[in-house]
């Protein structure tokens, strides 16, 4: 399932506008672009679903079993010192995209604990991004 | 695994002081005793394990799977329009009881997105308990 009017579907998935730091089959992580902490991460399905009362039970299962195996790899590869987990679904939640995502957010000692965003542009992300995906590399060797 | 040092482990898996609304031999789910928003539910495992980093892979995707399970539940039996789920690790990110635990937050149209705590007492919480047991008892039937 594809989703044209959806953003994640369109920018992330179709044209892979995104600093990825994870893929397989059905899953992808990469890079969120307002991050809340250093190394916000989004961890997605390919397939366009909405929320966890329409996810398919398996795909969700995968979802999370790629943030388990990620969780320790933000922490060294980053050197944090926590690690927030989050899932937003509906509206009044404040889920703004509306295809599936679970947030991965590295906390440091120092970290100030609030949701507030911070544009940064690829280039940034990207330097972050190489941190993990070695991590991620070393974790699956 | 059982550590007496542990408010949850003590108070809630063994004094059995809460407001459950989902019990089975792995996993517990009852009303945190300060809810961030109506309907505010803990799911955690019986056994003693700290954080996302330790707990058994098995025991990670029942809790998920539980998770998935009362998540239709709690928007049909509170009425609610969202619900966050979110789950803490280290005290960096504001992980307060360092048992293991994600937290379900029913959110409304007129919820206030914030993170405040309501302190309330039991007879308040089992009021809201009984309606989602119901609505846990018509979804196993």
């Amino acid at each position: 399932m594809y989703d044209d009017s959806c953003v994640f579907c369109r920018e992330i998935i179709k044209k892979r506008n995104a600093a990825f730091v994870y893929e397989d089959d059905d899953v992808v992580a990469f890079m969120d672009n307002a991050p809340i902490d250093n190394g916000h991460i989004l961890v997605i399905p390919r397939e366009h679903y909405q929320d966890i009362f329409s996810i398919d039970n398996d795909l969700y299962i995968k979802i999370y079993k790629t943030v388990k195996k990620l969780a320790p790899v933000l922490i060294s590869s980053l050197n944090a010192q926590g690690l927030n987990i989050s899932q937003n679904n509906g509206r009044a939640a404040n889920q703004v995209v509306m295809h599936y995502h679970v947030h991965m957010i590295p906390r440091y000692n120092n970290s100030k604990l609030n949701m507030e965003r911070h544009i940064t542009d690829i280039k940034e992300l990207e330097k972050t991004a190489v941190k993990i995906r070695a991590g991620v590399l070393n974790e699956e060797s």
